[in-house]
């Protein structure tokens, strides 16, 4: 980068970059300016002014706190990004606009911090979405744990998509499809943070999903019901799909994707990988009729190569999820009571 | 609060509230929804719906890291919502939607999490807000310091409003106006956290000011500029304004409210008052012709008891700030080089 400023490439972050005062402004200007540049957030106001493209919105917030902030397939820059578009997209929005607010602990490396804010730029530009607004607090050195960031986005939402978030139009017959594997990302960041002498091909599938989210509402303008499985993994959202509905959520083992890989490290340290976090899969709940030609627009995206119809809803067992086990038996599917992995995102 | 749930009085935060599964679940509804609650977060979807009120939006951010998370006048939580109103306010828009994200450590205590709940719950209705989403990740006891909370929102901007936050329209012979004394914030977060064996009378002003400042929009809808004295104080906002535009800023010292008690402890810990963070203070610049009608409005709503003009836009010495001084002399504002207060918001 062109040290002209106060900031050179060895810098750490001081109190003082966290001062509201010139030091901010180097920080703002070298640094968040040059990555995330854009009209509306060089005009450098208190919000950013926007015009409103729909007549509905979609608004979201998300903290990330990932342990390591770097792991395989990702950082907390590119999940921030990443995570708050997908909450979006699977509202049924359209992402437009973000903001992003950093907490840093005095001292953290300036290097990192631009790799982490330029993953978020890239990320941000590869799926259309601007950074329009931000902030910067930094604390004392021990007050935090290196770098927290919270993002918050708005999108726009076209009126056949409006219920897609509350899944009201979800009736018995539906198929539910999943866009691939479940439970990298969470074995990823568990790798990286506790088996650092462990040799393990998982990586993060932390990705923004409103391309391929985009192309199911073009094949399937009567998709009934989307969700990425984030915290609490794929049982959690299928729970949540079913809690306090008048149908049931029957799966099938063995139709659900699982790397290898992650099965394997899973089996060894006891985890279930249903309830493993990911940062790149999401289900979508359709009707029957549209089904296979939503599962084929998913394949023929990066992103969903490995899709799959995994199960459907059901006129029984009423709020609840069971799955076809792999051995034939049948397995009710509930919400963890308590923390299976801190800190996953 | 009923005891109904996981949670009771006397319980600490534990790293299973932010698991995503039952014990997140149990936190959501018996804290934040109790708070909180409206139609549109109760749908407890991954991004919240809304309508356009309007065909321009701004949309902010912000973190809060301040310490100690109690101080007179205010806590973290009031602050987190507060600061973001104001933010909103100050460019011209009518506040309507918040979110607020919560980093907070393990073994929190619940009762003080309910209490900053319940405050930002009671600042946001007092605003005629709504929280309409969040997120709560707990890390583990050290990693962070408390808590933090990041709120962002959306408002809608009429028209004639869309310069307010850039100030394009500011012109020589504008007059500044400010709601009252400046400083009480820093000075009394800095007391509550560094000076626990000295007795003070200073309170926060930390206060959402969107209806004050609708009264300024309604008097005075050719209103120039307007933005709220933080991080940095008025001196700061009055740089930001002078800064790269073609006039000047000239203000008289003698003009500037200061509380007694503010000016004291200012001269014993050798702050400047026009550097110190205000939570509740904007200055709005005015034609001259409005400036009376403009300052009486503000005088007329209790947070703008004591707003005075405090100076006015001149065609010399441009995208500089000169201060008449009470002893007759002249001194140039610049902004801060450094840190003056660390986590004062």
């Amino acid at each position: 980068m062109p040290g002209t400023g106060i900031i050179a490439m060895d810098k750490k972050i001081l109190l003082g970059h966290g001062s509201g005062g010139k030091l901010s402004q180097t920080l703002i200007r070298e640094l968040f300016f040059k990555w995330f540049t854009n009209p509306v957030l060089n005009t450098q106001t208190d919000s950013a002014v926007l015009s409103a493209e729909a007549p509905h919105l979609a608004f979201t917030t998300d903290a990330f706190v990932v342990d390591p902030i770097f792991f395989p397939g990702g950082n907390i820059g590119k999940l921030s990004v990443a995570g708050t578009i997908n909450d979006l997209a699977v509202s049924g929005a359209t992402p437009a606009y973000l903001t992003a607010s950093f907490i840093i602990e005095e001292g953290f490396p300036f290097t990192e911090l631009e790799k982490i804010v330029s993953s978020m730029a890239q990320e941000a530009k590869e799926a259309g979405v601007q950074i329009v607004a931000g902030d910067t607090k930094i604390v004392n050195r021990g007050k935090c744990d290196k770098l927290f960031i919270t993002t918050s986005g708005v999108g726009w939402i076209g009126e056949p998509f409006l219920s897609v978030s509350t899944g009201k139009n979800v009736q018995p017959g539906d198929r539910i499809i999943i866009n691939g594997p479940v439970g990298d990302h969470g074995m990823a960041v568990l790798a990286a943070r506790e088996l650092t002498h462990f040799s393990t091909d998982i990586r993060s599938d932390c990705a923004c999903l409103n391309h391929i989210i985009q192309r199911v509402k073009v094949t399937c303008p009567e998709v009934r019901f989307m969700r990425d499985a984030t915290r609490g993994g794929l049982a959690t959202v299928l729970t949540e799909l079913a809690e306090n509905r008048p149908f049931g959520v029957e799966v099938d083992e063995s139709a659900i994707p699982v790397s290898e890989a992650t099965r394997g490290l899973c089996e060894l340290l006891g985890f279930d990988p249903l309830y493993v976090a990911n940062e790149g899969k999401f289900i979508a709940v359709v009707p029957l009729s549209e089904s296979d030609s939503v599962l084929s627009a998913m394949k023929d995206h990066p992103l969903g190569v490995q899709s799959a119809v995994i199960g459907q809803i059901v006129e029984h067992h009423a709020g609840h999820v069971w799955m076809n086990t792999s051995i034939g038996g049948k397995r009710m599917l509930d919400m963890l009571a308590g923390e299976q992995l801190p800190r996953i995102c």
